[in-house]
C-alpha cells in the first residue's frame, strides 16, 4: 500500500567533502571523468580489480598493471578488507562483455591513479558478508560492523527520511510546533514501569517519564495549540522480548479540532487513507482489537448450525449467556499440515466426536456458513462470545504461524495494511472481577455524546471517543478526546529501525550495559545497593566492602 | 547580524481545525468574512468588547447590544478571563476614529454571532499580562501560565523553527542522516557527573551520557558517514547556576572532510559567514578563549610605557618570566561610575598612588596607548601574561556589566556576534603543576600538520586542529579533528528555549521533582536510601521504616 524510497542522488552526499562522488552514483555519465571516492574495501579480486563500497553502493577500481606504476599496484595488493581508503582515477567505460548487469554502476570502472589508506583494518573475525549468518548475539555485540549491511544502511537512511517527512508535514505544512519536554521527571503516582534516577537531594529521585502525556497537556493550556516531538520514552518491562527500555514515539496533541480532523491529519502524516473498523465488528471477525487485515480465515457465528443439536459440551456452552459458537475455516488446512499440529496450539483440544454427531444438515449448514471446501480445516469454539472469540483470534494468527512454517504464503511482510479500530466501548469488566468495570483506555477518554445518556444506566453500552491505528495486526498509534476541553492525542509508535537495540533483557551487549557502579559513586547519589540474600558473591564487584553485607536484606 | 522570524502566515494553522482563522491574521482583507475563532479571554472593555488572544495575537469582537440577542451578550459578560471560547462572526471594519495602529488587526472588529465557552477559567491568583513582574518561582510553579506570554510563546515557536531550517539543510541539502543513539548507557569510566539509572539486576546501572561521542564515532565506523542527531544529554552539575541537568545539542559528524570543509557546513547551518580569530589573538586582545566581541575596551599591552619605571610592584612584576603590563580603558568611566565601584570587581585594588609615580612621559605613553581620553577610566594589570591577561578579561566583562547598571547600553541583547576560535595550542599547563602539561581539549585532538615536528621538543607551541564556536561571550559549539581518521565533530548547543526548565538546583519547581520514593519501588531496583547521619528527619516522608535508620552512615 506504501511504497517508501531512499533518495541519496538528489542531496548533495558529497559536499564538504574530500570525495567527488559517491561510489554507487557512478554509471556511464560519468565516463572520462576525474572522480575522488571514499569508501570501505569491500574485496579484491584476481589481483586486478578493488571493489570499493560506501553507503550508496559498490563499484570496480581497476588496478594498474604497467610497470611504472608497480608502487600503487603493490599498494592495492596489500589492502586488508574493510580497511578506509581513498582512491583517485578516471572512470572509463568496461571492456565489452565484462559489463555486470546485477551491479549498478556494472557498466564502468575506474582506472585507479592513486590510493590514501585512510585507516587500516586489522582482520576480522568474519566477513561482513556472511555477519547476517551469525548469531544474533553475536551481531548485537559487534554492532558496529553489523551496521554496515547494507539492509542496515538503508533502514537507518530511510527511517531518517520518513521521520524527516513527518517533520515538514507538521512543521511547514500544518503550524505545529516541536517542543522538547524533559525526561527527568517526577514519578507518576502509581508509575511501576518507570526507571527511577537517584538526584543529589538525600531520598529525592527523578523518573524517566513513559510518554511526555502531562507536559503536552500543559503545552495545550500554555496556548502551544498544534505541539509535536519526537519523544524518547522509557519503561522498564522487566525482560518482556521485544520491548526496549527505551523508545521514541511521533507524539502529536492539537487543541480546537474533532475525530475526523485528527483522522486526516494522522492519514496525511502517513499520507494514505486508511480504512476504519469499529471495535465490534473487529473483535466480531477477527477475535481480537488489533486485526491483521493482510489475511482471510475471519471468524464466523455458526450457531445456528448448532441448534438443537444433542452435542453435550456444545449444549451447555450454548445455555450460558451471550452462549455462541464461532468457527474459523483454513483452507487447505487438512492438506497443508500434517494430523497433530493442532495439537501444537494452546487451548486446542481436537474433538472429532463432535463432527460425526452432527445431523448431515448441520454438516451441510455448517460447511456452508464457513464457506468451507474439500480439504479445508475448521475450528470451532463453543463458549460465551466474550471468551469464544478472542480465543479463536489468538487460534487464526497460530494457523498462520503454522502454515508459513510450512512454507504457504499467509501474510505478506511487504504490505502495510493500515486500520482505524474505533468506537472502543469506554468501560471493560475487570479481570479480576468480571461484574466490576474499568476505563477501557485512560479516565479522561470522552464519551460519544450520542451515548453519554447511557452512561449511569447502561455504561457497557457506552462508546468512547478513543480509536486505535493498526498496522498488520500490532497497535502502532492511538487517539483520545478528552472530556472537558477539545484536545485530541495521537501516538505513533516507531521502533522498528534503532542503531543501537537493547537486547530483550535490556542489556547493550556492545558496551556492555548496565554494569556495575562503585560504592564510592553511589554516596554522591545517597544510595546504597540492596545485595538479593542469596547466591550473590559472583554478581558482587570485588571492591564491594563485605561490612555492607549484613545490613540489607 | 543575523535576523530570524517566525512564520505564523505560510502554513495552515487552521487545518483539521474548528477555527476558520487565527486571531492575529485577520484584516481589512477578511471583511464581511464569517469567522470561527478558538481562544483565550485577555480582557472585557466597556461591556462592549471581549479581546481574544490565540498564539498569532489578539482581536476586537464587538458584543452585540441589541435587545433581541441579550442572552448572547449576557453570555460575553459573565466571561470569566483566560476561559477557553470559540467565537463565530463577522469581520468589520472598525467605525472611523477607533482604528487602533498599535495593534496588527486594529484596523478591523469581529461582530460576534455566537459563543461557545469550550473551558470556564476560575479566577487566576494573577493576570497573564502581570505575570513578567512575578518572581522567578512563581513563574516557575505557574510554567504553564508563564508560557501563555507572547514573549515565550514566541520563543518557542522560534526554537521550533530554527531547528527545522537545520534539519532541512543537513538532512535535506546535503545527505545527513538523523539517527537516535541510547541514552540508558554504560558509565564512562571517570564520568563523575553521570547520573545513573538502576537496572533489575542486582548492583548493575545504565547510565544517561553527557553525550552521544562514544555511539557517533562507533556510527562513522559503520558507514553512516553523514551523522546528525538533536541530541538530549545529561550532566550532573550538582547546584552550578545556569545549567540544567538536561539538555539538547545538535550533534554532527562527518567523514572524508577537512577543517575547511566543516567551517563552511556549519556557517550553511546558521546560515551565515563569521570571522575567525586565533587562540592568542583572543587571549592577548580579550583576555578569554570565548570573547564577546560586541563591544571594545580591548586589552592593551602597556609594558614599554613602564620600562625603567621605579614602582615596586610593577618593577617585580616585569622582573617574571613572561612578565608584563596590561590595561583596558573604560570610557568615560570615571563619569559613569561612582568611585568605590571599582571595589566591587574582585580582584582589583586600587593604586592612585601608581598613577602619580609616573613620569610625565610615561602617563603620556599610556594614556596615548590605551586611548584614553579625558573622563576614561584605566585598569592595568602587571604580572606574567598567563595571568595578567585573563585577570583583565574578567575584569573587562565586569565593567561591562557595571556600566550596563548604570543605564550606559555596552552589549546590544539583540545582536549575535559569531565567531570561530582557532589554532587552540594542542596542551596546556595543568592547574596544580604548571610544569606539566595537558591535553587541552581531549586526547582525540590531530595537532595541525606543520606543528607535528614540535611534538617533543616544544609540545605548547603545538596547535590543535580544535576550534570553537563563540556566540556573545558564550561558547554555544565546539569541534575537532581526530588524528587517525578524518572523522570530524561539531557540538552546537541550544539550550536558551526550553519549554520546562529546571531550577538552578535541578528542580522542577511545577511537579514537583525530584521527589521520594517509597521503599517498596526502590526494592525493585535493588537499591536503598543511604540518609546522611545528621538532621534528616526534616527530609524523610513520613512512611519511612524506621528500621532501616541505623543500618546506614
Amino acid at each position: 500500500m506504501i511504497s517508501l524510497c531512499v533518495d541519496s542522488c538528489t542531496v548533495g552526499q558529497s559536499s564538504f567533502s574530500s570525495r567527488s562522488h559517491t561510489c554507487g552514483e557512478l554509471c556511464s555519465s560519468h565516463i572520462d571523468e576525474e572522480v575522488t571516492l571514499c569508501g570501505w574495501i569491500q574485496y579484491l579480486r584476481q589481483d586486478l580489480f578493488v571493489i570499493l563500497r560506501d553507503f550508496s553502493g559498490l563499484v570496480q577500481i581497476l588496478i594498474p598493471q604497467d610497470e611504472s606504476k608497480s608502487e600503487l599496484k603493490n599498494a592495492f595488493l596489500g589492502l586488508t578488507l574493510e580497511s578506509v581508503s581513498m582512491v583517485k582515477g578516471r572512470v572509463r567505460r568496461r571492456p565489452e562483455g565484462q559489463e555486470n548487469k546485477k551491479m549498478s554502476t556494472g557498466e564502468i570502472e575506474v582506472c585507479a591513479e592513486s590510493l590514501e589508506v585512510l585507516n587500516t583494518c586489522r582482520k576480522l573475525p568474519f566477513e561482513i558478508k556472511d555477519f547476517v549468518k551469525k548469531s544474533e548475539a553475536l551481531r548485537m555485540q559487534y554492532r558496529y560492523l553489523d551496521l554496515r549491511s547494507p539492509r542496515m544502511q538503508y533502514n537507518l537512511r530511510l527511517r531518517s527520511q520518513m521521520v524527516m517527512k513527518m517533520r515538514e508535514y507538521l512543521c511547514n505544512l500544518h503550524g505545529f510546533v516541536d517542543v522538547e519536554t524533559p525526561t527527568l521527571f517526577k514519578r507518576t503516582p502509581g508509575g511501576a514501569k518507570e526507571f527511577v534516577v537517584p538526584s543529589g537531594d538525600p531520598g529525592k529521585f527523578y523518573c524517566l517519564p513513559q510518554s511526555p502525556q502531562q507536559f503536552k497537556q500543559l503545552l495545550m493550556v500554555a496556548g502551544i495549540d498544534r505541539y509535536f516531538q519526537l519523544a524518547r520514552c522509557y519503561r522498564d518491562e522487566g525482560s518482556k522480548p521485544d520491548r526496549q527500555p527505551e523508545f521514541t514515539q511521533v507524539d502529536i496533541e492539537i487543541s480546537f479540532v474533532d475525530q475526523a480532523g485528527v483522522k486526516s491529519l494522522i492519514e496525511g502524516l502517513i499520507n494514505v487513507p486508511f480504512p476504519s473498523m469499529t471495535y465490534e465488528e473487529a473483535m466480531r471477525d477477527y477475535g481480537v482489537d488489533k486485526p491483521d487485515t493482510r489475511f482471510g480465515m475471519k471468524l464466523v457465528d455458526v450457531t445456528t448450525a448448532f441448534q438443537g443439536t444433542q452435542i453435550e459440551f456444545i449444549k451447555d456452552a450454548l445455555l450460558k449467556p451471550s452462549g455462541c459458537i464461532q468457527a474459523i475455516c483454513v483452507p487447505e488446512g487438512t492438506v497443508r499440515t500434517e494430523s497433530g499440529d493442532s495439537d501444537s496450539c494452546p487451548n486446542t483440544a481436537t474433538e472429532p466426536t463432535a463432527y460425526r454427531l452432527l445431523s448431515d444438515t448441520a454438516k451441510q449448514q455448517l460447511l456452508q456458513m464457513a464457506q468451507a471446501n474439500a480439504g479445508d480445516l475448521i475450528f470451532i469454539t463453543a463458549g460465551p462470545r466474550e471468551n469464544a472469540c478472542p480465543l479463536l483470534g489468538k487460534l487464526r494468527l497460530q494457523c498462520a504461524e503454522l502454515l508459513e512454517s510450512y512454507g504457504v504464503p499467509v501474510r505478506d511482510p511487504s504490505v502495510f495494511h493500515f486500520l482505524w479500530v474505533v468506537d472502543f466501548p469506554l468501560f471493560l469488566p475487570k479481570e479480576d472481577n468480571p461484574e466490576m468495570l474499568k476505563a477501557a483506555h485512560h479516565p479522561f477518554t470522552a464519551p460519544v455524546p450520542e451515548d453519554a445518556h447511557l452512561l449511569y444506566t447502561q455504561p457497557r453500552k457506552v462508546r468512547g471517543q478513543h480509536y486505535d491505528l493498526v498496522l498488520n495486526g500490532c497497535e502502532v498509534g492511538g487517539g483520545s478526546i478528552h472530556p472537558l476541553c477539545p484536545f485530541f492525542s495521537v501516538l505513533l509508535v516507531i521502533r522498528d529501525v534503532i542503531a543501537f537495540p537493547k537486547s530483550f533483557r535490556g542489556h547493550d551487549l556492545m558496551s556492555p550495559a548496565p554494569d556495575f557502579v562503585s560504592e564510592e559513586d553511589l554516596k554522591l547519589y545517597h544510595i546504597s545497593v540492596v545485595w538479593p540474600s542469596a547466591d550473590i558473591e559472583g554478581h558482587r564487584p570485588v571492591s564491594w566492602p563485605p561490612c555492607c553485607e549484613h545490613s540489607f536484606v
